[in-house]
């Protein structure tokens, strides 16, 4: 017999009914039915009722274990009487008597259940992890994470990429973000950097002549603290291919992640068709370049109805350049009750609040309601209701001024709206290709012209498009919105120098800094670059949605917290000094 | 028409005859046969063979192209003439009459030829690393590591593995080796370090009730540089199970790494039986705790034929404790001139010289041949070869003295032996285990007690043997040779923390220290510890056994040099001194 098991605890069924087993697990519960022992005895795999009286030549024994402790039973297998079997778990029709334990590991008190649904303040968890990491929904998140990563390599074996390993111990990436800095010991006062992404190396690898790759990648950036993302490190599906146009990444990815959501989605319905919406069009329909599409409420420039109009204070603002009356139709909507909540929500958000139209039973039939009918009298009113397409019993809701100034909370009300209404249809995963995102964006404070996105992608219209109004430059770049989330971003990548020199010089890089800055690129650059693209999906938040989980930290085995602290393992830590002499640093005391 | 091709360089056959194609691909190499232009179009799957003369529209811009430039081509498929065929690559029936064409990157002067096989320094391959990327050999070597991995996940999946990721910024490991640290901004004067392998998170895992886990894992030490090792990090494939014991890790294992050879080992003979040979006989027969299995010289304790014998030199010798007379046999090395040149090897080695004896034809039969025969005369000699299992034209080495003194030499003598000699079999993979590896060493210099290897095994005997003499302790260690390299390194790990503390304290840590140094193992270990147990395959030593390469930077994608620099991305490099503020450090200005 093997020296730990026969069986796992999900192994047993009515057919081993007489045999003679061995079982290794963590005792998950213990009940004493006058003078009965039994244990849920619990393993990665499942969960088998084994018992124990005092006919047990080990009864003095197993009364003495407890919650957690790692035992090892031997045991004869019995049918569980027909009123006491439980169809919910695979073993449920089997028990097996207790005729030999060893304990394997004891317990001590213990600082967190893993039987039952208490919560922990997240410290708790975090510093006894490996407790934590043992109750149902953790191990739940953890085989999914791994079952995830697994598919997604696989669907991209099936497309005939590989998959390469880019360095982790490198130079700083020109990501945008912090660097994590490794000092040198051999070259003392220089530093290595942790990859924020292994963009650079992917495009290297193209250049190479590898053709396609992928990896699971491990990406770095010394983040300030959020909630809803890891303060050092997250992983991505890094992938780039050659000689490809912006379809061709779409046509790659687009089977791989819609694949991974048919797959692990629970059953949800998964969008097989994936809109490509401008980020122009994104920001006027949505107010925001990551919308959910699972809400159908699309908002529309109603300027039109207002200029000019007897609502003195849009009329007023359209003569402003650059103003627009945005509105966010609301079928369903259509309450006084309802508007003033949504009037209350956009004032909390820092706006005046939203003016709003409702449409309701009247004594002649469908009457419009609200000041703002009023002011603008019934033909501009039934011209907004005709052009937002809405009836009796809907709303809609305007803001106006300069899109910059509105267009995140109107994207917010969109949310709360579709939320609120039930238009949003919570068992669907939408998505849509962001795309044509504007190369260059104004500094607000300087004027000055930047990069809006990633300097290295290539402009659409190449050289020739950097020679007008770098504004209104689009790069071929994109974004995979999923339920109100990116998940890919990407892009073609510049693989013309010139292009490149020209692209940063807009930016206000001269061709000796660019040269200094991404030296390895441009190098390469000059000995025969394919034109090539690719893109990455966060892993961290594709686990979250298909866990249906909010934070972060639930579907990573081992996350530091929020303060980018490890306390099970005491990380970071004091240096030694030997450790400090080596590396030829001194750390300068903190004066505040 | 797809914007840059219809077809891989390799995908035309005589199928294609008539078609018109478009492709893309870098320039092998030009000829220029009496005004015809043949250029060799190379992707990452193949060439083809493109042609272009006058009467095409390009010729003027084909003319201009060099090696190694990026182009597209358009062009009529046509079958190659007869005598033209090249039946070694698929492509080798056809070419392509060249009618349009676009350079999609130009290249400079090349630092480094692809085509071809001139060799470069490693300096200049390094720093054009895309470019020598692109030659055959490393395309091959690449995407025979992308290959390995995924062979090796693909099994590890087989076995009901699951792949989880453990941090890769943490706190310092205890492997012994010298970390990378990273220097806290968060906490300032603090740092983490990069794991020298996931060893206690996986232990960790275990706790945690995952049962089985793998992961194709990074590790990171600050190595000193040595020309076979890559001075930053490595990969392994690293697994852990719950509730086994040692024969069932092996068991776990060998069908991963035998089927890895099998699949990519060229068709070598990959051995089915792979020893079990314990630490103390592999040192006895091979000198070598990583013996190379396909040379069948078996060394042999020889002592007693010269105990008292007429050599002088052997027989004083033993006098002495721990002493032994150790023989080398070596079938069919009955000469005198291989018999000398053994002996000046053993000299270059250190060493006064290696004694020996050789079988040839004499006048009565087969006679013994060396001085040293004449010294312990025929009777001893004789009984020598007996034991030896020699015969005419046949030799024997002899070393003498403490085993320590001169294993070492005798299992360097014993490859170079069996490799002259032409009994070393380079046809063939043979593995085999080693076992019971001793918990500990005396300290040569202080006389004191250390971990001979890892501090995490289980001592065999458990707390019982740890109560008498601590060099006589062996451990559920193990390692796999294969060829003369470890590949594998594993234990059964000490999951009992009363077994732990005393380990520990036999090697002069008392509790306080363990439970500081180890604290997040040690707590964890207090609620419900499972017997665990794991190794760890190094990868890049299998493909470069695989590729029969010595080089591990062969095998890399992107590597550091020696000196643990990156040449092409310029790393490590001066940190700004906003990057040293943020991170409270001062570089302090080297003296020498």
């Amino acid at each position: 017999m093997h020296a730990y098991r026969t069986h796992s605890c999900a192994g047993l069924t009515k057919d081993n009914v007489g045999d003679t087993v061995r079982l290794s697990g963590w005792v998950h519960r213990v009940r004493d039915h006058g003078g009965v022992l039994f244990i849920d005895l619990r393993d990665h795999y499942g969960v088998t009722q084994v018992l124990c009286d005092p006919d047990s030549p080990v009864f003095a024994e197993v009364e003495k274990v407890r919650s957690e402790w790692c035992i090892r039973i031997d045991g004869n297998v019995k049918a569980r009487d027909p009123e006491l079997i439980n169809p919910k778990i695979p073993t449920g029709e089997i028990e097996v008597f207790i005729r030999d334990m060893e304990v394997l590991g004891a317990a001590e008190e213990l600082p967190l259940m893993v039987f039952g649904d208490q919560e922990y303040p997240e410290e708790t968890r975090l510093r006894y992890r490996y407790l934590d990491l043992r109750r149902e929904e953790m191990q739940r998140n953890m085989t999914l994470r791994s079952d995830v990563v697994a598919s997604m390599r696989r669907r991209m074996w099936d497309q005939a990429f590989r998959e390469y390993q880019t360095p982790i111990i490198t130079a700083s990436s020109p990501e945008g973000a912090r660097d994590f800095l490794v000092p040198s010991r051999l070259h003392p006062g220089k530093f290595y950097a942790l990859p924020q992404a292994p963009q650079l190396f992917k495009q290297l690898i193209m250049v190479s002549g590898f053709d396609k790759y992928f990896q699971i990648a491990p990406c770095f950036r010394d983040e300030d603290p959020r909630a809803d993302r890891s303060p050092t490190d997250f992983y991505q599906l890094d992938m780039e291919m050659s000689f490809v146009e912006q379809q061709d990444v779409f046509d790659t990815i687009q089977p791989v992640i819609e694949g991974v959501f048919e797959e692990f989605g629970g059953g949800k319905k998964v969008d097989k068709h994936w809109p490509q919406i401008s980020y122009a069009d994104a920001a006027k329909w949505y107010g925001t370049d990551k919308p959910d599409l699972r809400n159908p409420i699309k908002m529309q420039d109603t300027s039109e109805h207002f200029r000019g109009s007897g609502f003195a204070i849009f009329a007023k603002l359209l003569e402003q350049d650059g103003t627009e009356i945005r509105a966010i139709p609301a079928p369903g909507g259509g309450s006084r009750k309802f508007c003033d909540r949504m009037n209350s929500f956009a004032q909390k958000e820092g706006l005046p609040g939203m003016g709003y139209i409702f449409w309701r039973d009247g004594e002649n039939g469908m009457e419009a309601a609200g000041p703002l009918a009023k002011n603008i009298g019934p033909e501009r009113t039934e011209a907004i209701r005709t052009q937002l397409g809405l009836g009796k019993g809907d709303a809609a809701f305007f803001l106006g001024g300069k899109p910059s100034s509105f267009e995140r909370v109107a994207g917010k009300a969109r949310d709360v709206i579709g939320e609120e209404l039930g238009l949003t249809d919570k068992d669907r995963f939408a998505f849509a290709w962001i795309v044509d995102f504007p190369m260059y964006e104004a500094d607000e404070e300087t004027g000055g012209i930047d990069f809006s996105h990633n300097p290295f992608s290539m402009p659409q219209g190449g050289l020739d498009a950097l020679s007008g109004d770098p504004l209104s430059v689009l790069g071929y770049q994109y974004d995979l919105a999923c339920n109100g989330y990116e998940l890919v971003s990407g892009a073609i990548r510049n693989h013309r120098l010139d292009v490149m020199i020209k692209a940063f010089e807009l930016a206000g890089y001269d061709e000796a800094e660019v040269k200094k800055r991404f030296g390895g690129l441009v190098n390469a650059f000059q000995y025969g670059a394919p034109p090539h693209g690719g893109c990455a999906a966060g892993i961290d938040r594709i686990v979250m949605l298909l866990a249906e989980e909010q934070n972060i930290r639930e579907v990573i085995m081992f996350p530091m917290n929020q303060r980018a602290e490890d306390l099970m393992m005491n990380a970071p830590s004091d240096p030694t000094n030997e450790q400090l002499r080596e590396l030829h640093l001194r750390v300068i005391p903190q004066e505040d």
